[in-house]
């Protein structure tokens, strides 16, 4: 399977988790500290960790570490492939929908002549 | 957990997987009987059909019984919710960046001053 189907794999699951979706939530209004993520969950910090690690494997999150604090980012175009993939979709559906409209149309001006 | 929230985790973690994708792929090209969609699927019929499951869960595909035919389509604005969490993330996170350009060019302009 190819790297692009792989990452959206990876990308969509981690999206279908509310702690992970809440993390994102927080990081798209700047970046923030393991420990500033994790006050906001009730849970492990090892738990936590494994969501956090989700987020990495999917291209979502990125983090640094400086000294002893890990900060954590919003990857770049974190996004995109999800929202191109999505899009991609609803444009063919959309296109189907306006030619069966089109199809309707044509149908009612042959019948109405 | 709010009916949207909950919707949200079962829309992503359908997402996240490749054979759903396919469904949906080709399901956004119009509709298709359950026999239709398995063929291109090299899985039983009973692991086939958890997978088409999980799509109406998630509110993604719905079906109906025609005779002994079951036919699927793409569920109406089956994309949208995903859709627009994604868009409302990406909306915070350019603004953010964009304020932080904007912080950085004032500077630069009090500095040459």
């Amino acid at each position: 399977m190819s790297k692009y189907y792989l990452n959206l794999d990876l990308c969509f699951s981690a999206l279908g988790d509310p702690t992970r979706r809440m993390i994102l939530q927080r990081l798209a209004w700047g970046e923030a500290t393991v420990s500033e993520l994790a006050q906001h969950h009730d849970m492990a910090l090892p738990s936590f960790m494994e969501h956090l690690k989700k987020l990495e494997a999917a291209n979502l999150v990125k983090s640094k570490k400086e000294g002893r604090t890990r900060i954590c980012e919003l990857a770049p175009d974190a996004f995109t492939p999800a929202k191109d993939w999505l899009s991609e979709q609803s444009a063919i559906w959309e296109g189907r929908l306006d030619r069966s409209d089109d199809y309707i149309k044509n149908l009612m001006q042959e019948r109405s002549k």
